[in-house]
């Protein structure tokens, strides 16, 4: 990010034709995105969404309300167009990759389907580490090539979406070591669980972090041991976007948790990072608060897919239109605030 | 409204490819939207925002940090495109149309300009009523027959705007009388006036109430007394929008004082109102509580001119495009969620 692009960018921000600062949160964003671009004159029209799927050894505890072969049923309905990121992915201008990061099923070669499969699936972390450390980085070093690829087909925002069922359990083991919070305050129901099996979640991921404490040394690791292959993706996903300036929205609770050890490995990605929404998935708003993060919206969704980014994608294009395409007080011919 | 379409409507947000309820407030839009409309198959792709534009008496009494003469050098800003409306209009896919109520100033006839006068501007509420009532029908109605013709014309949702230098005065005494709240807890800063400046706004406020007192008898007959010919024209366009079945999506601080002279007018036209955003206007959140309404968006916006309702605008149509484009779990082949 390009710190000394504030001054002129809020100066131009002041001289549009309104009272100052009151586009609010449409000012902060098109500052950031003109920052982080690096650009006084950004460009934001070109959009892709990347949804990574991956499936997850330690649904066999029966952490979640649907079976595992959702997920494999679930990349098909987004390859087929049905799934709701396709629909608002539609929406919002963007296009769409869904990537098989560690799905537990060979599908055939389809348009927008990247098959990057590291492994069909994750171990069961309850009982030992998700991923070896090879694979972790093997996932993370394809959503770093996974973005810049992005880049030089000239896309100007990515956003983050996953699939997995039963990653909202990893996900909230990750924030639980890296962001030193109780595991019974962030974890929620998932795709809807209900109070025993909400306390038996809470169980296993409490068993997955006594086992693999001493391999949660440091984020990497922490990743390793307890993330997931979309989970690693993302976080590459990030790094990579970020250090070729090209701002991501983050979805939810998931993608979140990338966001965080991405976060962790490099403190500067934060500059380039929009949250989109809080989730309605318990722990989520806690996870936000401690990263004094501020998402855009707040409109009770615990979908994930990348739903959340899409929707939030809209308000930053309108942010940057906002800054781009409005009338400024000289050109306008409109009096100032008066002196008085 | 049509309460016996909630049954089927739910059923098919239900049998959508998601868990249940996992697209939150989206879900509930679009129910909110099928009742409205009374369709089960709604249409959601024609969309009109109406800018109303007025000028108000009391702005000699100095309650705004902005000459008078900016509303019509406003007006004209949004007639050759530059405005923050025109930007997010375009943005939302809508049409704009800007209506001058009540503005001091002939304008020539201009494309996107409706020239609907009442008065050049209101008399100072501080010393009188803001207007006669039978002026106050004529605004009432005409924003009534713009409701209508859109209707004819094929819009399937509105959404309302305003622009008058010094409105939010009059809006802040119609929530004054017509909710009960306190002046001082409900009165802000417009755009952008200083402590002292604010102190005075309330006392003229204050003055305002005392002086009409006697003529606030009625919800109709308080909308004279301390309204605005901007005010009158949303109210009366949000009660024809609610008698033909058109959804209006209602933007910030001061169409939200429209809102409520409707509502006490006709409680039933609740069902078609959605509140776009909560504005940063001190208050605007004190009277969305009152009103039980939970808007859209949270973006410290505080412009006005329909920019929360055109972004607003943009989630309901998302909401409606899940409703009508998602897959559904009988047709994906999708396993539902486990008995367990």
């Amino acid at each position: 990010a390009d710190p000394a692009l504030r001054a002129p960018a809020q100066a131009h921000l002041d001289d549009l034709t309104k009272p100052q600062g009151s586009l609010g949160r449409l000012e902060e964003i098109a500052l950031k995105y003109v920052l982080a671009t690096g650009k006084l004159d950004p460009e934001l029209s070109k959009k892709k969404i990347c949804c990574f799927a991956a499936d997850h050894g330690v649904a066999v505890e029966g952490v979640s309300a649907f079976p595992a072969e959702v997920t494999p049923q679930m990349v098909y309905n987004m390859l087929s167009g049905g799934a709701a990121i396709n629909v608002l992915s539609r929406h919002a201008g963007a296009d769409l990759a869904v990537v098989d990061m560690g799905v537990n099923h060979d599908f055939p070669d389809t348009p927008g389907l990247l098959k990057y499969k590291v492994k069909p699936g994750s171990a069961n972390m309850a009982s030992g580490p998700a991923m070896s450390e090879e694979d972790t980085l093997k996932a993370l070093l394809r959503g770093v090539s996974i973005a810049y690829d992005a880049y030089d087909a000239g896309y100007h925002i990515l956003g983050t979406g996953e699939m997995g069922i039963a990653n909202t359990t990893p996900a909230t083991a990750l924030y639980a070591v890296l962001l030193g919070v109780p595991v019974e305050s962030i974890t929620g129901r998932g795709t809807g669980i209900d109070d025993e099996r909400l306390q038996h979640k809470i169980e296993v991921i409490q068993r997955a972090l006594a086992i693999n404490a001493a391999r949660c040394t440091a984020p990497f690791e922490t990743l390793a041991a307890l993330g997931g292959y979309e989970i690693a993706a993302i976080t590459g996903f990030i790094l990579g976007a970020a250090s070729r300036k090209l701002p991501v929205v983050v979805d939810g609770f998931i993608s979140s948790a990338g966001a965080v050890v991405a976060l962790k490995l490099s403190p500067a990605v934060e500059d380039y990072l929009f949250f989109s929404h809080t989730s309605n998935e318990q722990g989520h708003r806690v996870i936000m608060q401690k990263l004094g993060a501020r998402p855009i919206l707040d409109l009770d969704l615990r979908l994930g897919e990348g739903t959340g980014a899409a929707l939030a994608m809209q308000m930053i294009e309108a942010s940057v239109k906002i800054y781009k395409e409005m009338a400024t007080f000289s050109s306008a011919k409109i009096s100032e605030k008066s002196a008085l």
